[in-house]
């Protein structure tokens, strides 16, 4: 019974503080509360849900938990950025064969990336279009310095993506370049000439508005990446099987 | 300071119950748990991190908000089915514009969907594909007898992905058919014989191990969907026209 502690909070039934995360979580949707709104105070949301403070407060920790709420110390409580979108949403975090994943997601990139960066050069604004190419130097910047450039590289692909003005795309990125930091730590810095090239080439098409240049030199850019790791997957496996040979 | 209440769960600098949740996940990834692992006790855990019951007790509420861990009543503490998954991982539900959002996460899937049916037909198994037919067959039942076949629908596109065998497709189908059920509620029943004809052609061409055809087939069964949608959304433009000439 030393588990028994954790009765309270039971996930087959909704508990109470589910239920009423779940009436806030409407109450947002319907007022369209958005990022950096407050949230009505806890008094308020008890008459209102006419439930009381301990249930309220529960609730709000479980939406902080999800993201859909922030707390700012004695402020008060507001709608988070990205309402709801939590950092690995799919929790490839807990894959065991991260090398297979990082080989997934990155054929993943191929099918979605190209088809991105072609609308993007026939949709994007010429502000948008800007913003790609400053993501773009900046990316070079860090790896010249000999920084770690891999949070401008998600930043310069999701920039491409919002210029497609689709509002899904620009979220799925995070998504699918987890797998770049993955790659990061798997091949060190072995790609990072290759990744000047080929963001280059991706911002010129863009910059100059051809949709199937910008396709195919993203094509380009992704397949190189896809070389480098067959290459590290096969430098593990003959390293594995060394090891086993060897004991 | 009515809301000092709150200022025990602060976001900007990372809370203990925070830290001791990553802690956890940590200990889950490197013991590789997966999906109905028992996680060590309470007593276990506070011993191992160092830290109180409290501090694990908030952690562990945590990671079940965030659907990492599951509590089985009496019976303890487990690694949840997905771990890190959550239902509408990217906040779509806090989108203002849902139609807006329909179309875009319609034209996400005439992105992706075609690319996997054709490789589903390419690598899926007998056993695979077997499935894929008979979720097919339950989609037509529900709609057949007048019920809700949405959930169906969303698995039978699930099941083609699995077909893939990669990873990534089959978590980003729910993400992205998210419209399926966003689309019952806006388009009532008017798609539903175009819905049975369509996933059989699909149905029919990866049996038939043909990826081209197959692609063709979800194309065609998504585009049917966009031209819908987009009748939806004239009518509504119409209606909110006159509604605002009335007033």
């Amino acid at each position: 019974m030393e588990d028994s502690q954790f009765e309270s909070i039971r996930q087959t039934e909704q508990t109470l503080p589910e239920k009423v995360a779940e009436q806030i979580s409407q109450l947002i949707i319907e007022n369209q509360l958005t990022s950096g709104d407050k949230l009505p105070n806890e008094f308020e949301l008890c008459a209102q849900l006419n439930v009381g403070r301990g249930s309220v407060r529960e609730a709000v920790k479980l939406l902080v938990a999800r993201n859909v709420l922030e707390i700012r110390r004695g402020k008060g409580t507001y709608i988070a950025d990205n309402p709801g979108q939590i950092d690995d949403p799919l929790g490839f975090a807990y894959y065991p064969d991260q090398i297979k994943l990082a080989m997934d997601l990155l054929e993943a990139r191929i099918v979605i990336e190209p088809w991105i960066a072609n609308v993007a050069a026939q949709r994007g604004t010429e502000e948008e279009i800007a913003q790609v190419h400053r993501n773009c130097l900046l990316v070079e910047e860090e790896i010249l310095a000999g920084r770690n450039h891999l949070p401008r590289d998600k930043e310069y692909h999701t920039s491409i993506a919002r210029c497609t003005h689709n509002l899904v795309m620009p979220k799925l990125i995070p998504i699918i370049t987890y797998s770049v930091e993955l790659f990061g730590t798997l091949n060190g810095n072995r790609l990072l000439s290759e990744t000047i090239i080929g963001h280059r080439a991706i911002d010129d098409a863009i910059a100059a508005h051809d949709g199937e240049a910008a396709a195919n030199a993203m094509h380009q850019h992704l397949v190189q990446n896809r070389i480098e790791l067959d290459a590290i997957r096969a430098e593990q496996e003959r390293q594995k099987t060394s090891e086993g040979g060897a004991k």
